[in-house]
């Protein structure tokens, strides 16, 4: 029956029955609209699509689930596009479906009283900002991609950031969480409950997990009431310990107010002044390790709090914990040494070739290892230099390793900058640290999470990867790795 | 070959095992040790075991639960056996182990200038208070079962307490844990890194899952710096609108100092004074509504605190939100407050029959769920009287149905008493609420969960069981109800 007709490909089957669900400006597979979504922003991974969907809504992107499960076409979510890790750049086989979630860009409520917005997948952070502002309120979360990483990427990926020190992470942020399955059902968890103890707490689940378990569809978020101004500081410091000594102070004078804690060695801020010309130096000599400390007031004056933080740093100055400090005159200064912190990672990759870790260890624990790997990296790669900045409160740094002078970019990375890697990663687990504090696994530190995890977590993760995903189909390849002994 | 042996039970064989790994201490079938272990401590569900094991060790638990593995015996964990929802006592099958977790009562560790502390599964919390305190610090979670609550079953259950508001559930409290699993293997996340993004965090997924999923053996715990004092008031109202009116004023005025807030109604606050002579009205008048606050101070001084707690108070009396308030003058009087508070269940007890409800609808709209949802009860079961007390700004009351005067204690709860419950959680789910806000589900409402929970929440929490205890070993019969429509 039906012999003589010319069947259609499974793919073009697919496709079809996938445009009569979307639409047409839902599904494309253009390739001048689709390319430029198929290469990570840094540029480190490119891959291929079948097409890429655009869905407008939670109930569109199930019955597309649906149709994938259906059709055994892989999914991968994206964002904005800027993750660190390479989570939502397809492989190169082209059979994966690219999914944006881009479309999905309503904030769906605020409620001031509640301290709550209700965000789709697609809201840009940047814009939630704004909303929270016009509303009164402020979002505790940013971080340098806020003007193109989304709230479902954010979500997905457990982001960071630099207030995480006093707000938490995104985990911390998210009250209530929509998520489409493997299957196509909706996980609907958005109505926030402080107490709710009716078994796993599934969205804990969801967080973090790549989109591998379920695609978020939107979330219901935390407001705090609007700041009332910021006191920004930066300090100048002999030694990494000191550093650790005078957070503790800070935190011990300024209790809640203390917000942000960056360390930014010498050669960091060295690198930013030379890769920037209108840079300035926010304080007169050099310092081995600088402090960029930033306390924001919730009460209905600032002045008070700049008082504190002058009566905190001079205090520290006392007791020799600190060399000179600076407290921004005003908002515009305040910018510009924040300006200076968040250009480190584009200065440094200027200089030349690097490898840059994500690291986390015991928050306690940081100075001593910034001060143990550092010269055991350089002892073991002559000619490179490693350089740890960031996030010391949070027992989080990214510890970047610079190639030698000589070194060809492009190829130093492939050959010594990878055993470079293994070597960090290696001191971070002997030290019971994490091998991604905020970045995720993505695809760039499966064969890593792979090497160096507890076996335990890796077999407990790839039961759970294996009952809500069973056919593999959600963001493959990313976060585990299929069990090299399973039999399948 | 050996036809002529007397081949010993297969019970009797896995006992002989567990008492060589366990030694004598260990194991026991005496059942005058173990019968106390096998109802729970408010009589209502008394179940059999083989017998009752209590390792002393991480290690010990592990050999035990693979030998439990290799037999299919099923394991009941127990910590202090003070829950209030049955998880912690088996079926009378009596095919399951009951496992204490009491002897495993270590404080590992404690770090003050970290402030974390490692506990085993069976330290007491009173015991970890005193411990704390010694050490200059505080644990920011408490409740009425304090003397035998253990940090695992608290973990276990994901439980809650009075000072929720401010410090979140045990969950905020837990930085990582040690955990058995259901193939006898060690989960070990006992290291606490603020940041990591290694994947899945199974840490949560453990946390509130009621010891079907593994066993809690360990948990690192957040200490807060020691509080210097305490302002306790008790405040009288009209309208339980007015309290949460009242709590936003104190939360804004008071901010982080705020810790709990406690309402409770004319009904409750007569009935403890009539079961309890001696105690005394903290106001002279009669209120419809009263409210117990109290704020903590972390800095040096509290009576900075008093002040502003009588302004904040003052304040809210003017704007008619409270008829009368007064402020402990001492520990001794605020110890008295909360006594009245913690005295309302035994209270409520004694007047005779009742179900009660351990409830939660989001936070904004538990005034007036207690405005609607309590008339439709009395009015659907006449006689009856709706009395909601507790944790107003966690959106969590008791919500207690007093049976009509004549009615029999025993015959009652079990008659009409169910449909009271059943009535009560359809309009708790109509309310987007949560049917367990704090006690968990056990075996009490694993029916109630299976009939009113999402379905597709359901179908997740199976499937994460089937994949994390593939046997059904680990507390079987509690939290979540085997699917229906599987075809085993």
């Amino acid at each position: 029956m039906g012999a003589t007709m010319t069947l259609p490909s499974p793919a073009t089957s697919f496709l079809e029955e996938a445009t009569n669900l979307l639409g047409q400006r839902g599904l494309t597979s253009d390739p001048e609209l689709v390319e430029t979504w198929l290469t990570d922003w840094r540029g480190r991974y490119t891959g291929r699509a079948l097409a890429m969907a655009s869905p407008a809504s939670t109930a569109q992107l199930a019955a597309l689930v649906k149709l994938c499960a259906a059709h055994r076409v892989p999914i991968v979510p994206q964002g904005g596009n800027s993750g660190m890790a390479g989570g939502a750049t397809p492989d190169d086989s082209g059979n994966a479906l690219l999914l944006s979630l881009r479309r999905m860009d309503r904030i769906r409520a605020i409620d001031r009283d509640a301290g709550q917005v209700v965000c789709e997948a697609g809201v840009i952070l940047q814009h939630l900002h704004e909303a929270a502002d016009e509303a009164g309120m402020r979002f505790a979360l940013t971080l340098g991609g806020k003007g193109s990483a989304t709230i479902g990427g954010l979500v997905s990926t457990n982001a960071g950031g630099t207030q995480v020190l006093r707000h938490g992470t995104m985990r911390a942020q998210v009250l209530g969480l929509e998520a489409v399955l493997a299957n196509g059902e909706v996980f609907d968890a958005l109505t926030p409950l402080k107490k709710d103890n009716r078994g796993f707490d599934l969205k804990q689940l969801l967080i973090g997990s790549e989109g591998t378990l379920g695609i978020v569809t939107a979330a219901t978020l935390r407001l705090l009431p609007a700041s009332n101004g910021r006191v920004t500081a930066w300090t100048g410091l002999a030694a990494i310990t000191d550093a650790r000594a005078l957070l503790r102070r800070v935190e011990r004078d300024l209790g809640e107010a203390l917000e942000g804690f960056e360390v930014v060695p010498a050669h960091c801020l060295d690198s930013v002044l030379a890769h920037q010309p209108a840079a300035r130096a926010p304080l007169a000599g050099r310092h081995h390790w600088n402090a960029l400390i930033e306390c924001v007031s919730s009460s209905a004056d600032s002045s008070d709090l700049r008082d504190k933080l002058e009566t905190s740093l001079a205090a520290a100055m006392e007791e020799g914990l600190l060399d000179d400090a600076a407290i921004a005159a005003n908002e515009r200064q305040a910018e510009d040494f924040w300006h200076l912190r968040d250009s480190i990672s584009a200065a440094e990759r200027a200089l030349g070739p690097a490898m840059q870790h994500d690291i986390s260890v015991p928050v306690e624990k940081m100075p001593e290892f910034i001060l143990a790997a550092s010269p055991l990296i350089e002892a073991a790669f002559p000619g490179t230099q490693a350089v740890a900045f960031g996030h010391l409160g949070d027992g989080n740094v990214h510890f970047h390793v610079l190639a030698p002078a000589a070194a060809v970019r492009g190829e130093w990375e492939e050959a010594e900058g990878k055993a470079v890697s293994a070597r960090v990663h290696d001191l971070v687990c002997e030290w019971g640290g994490s091998i991604s504090a905020e970045h995720g696994i993505g695809q760039m530190k499966v064969d890593e999470l792979a090497r160096l995890h507890d076996p335990v977590a890796l077999s407990l993760m790839r039961s759970v990867k294996q009952a809500l995903d069973p056919d593999g189909l959600l963001n493959p390849g990313k976060l585990i790795a299929a069990d090299p002994t399973a039999c399948t």
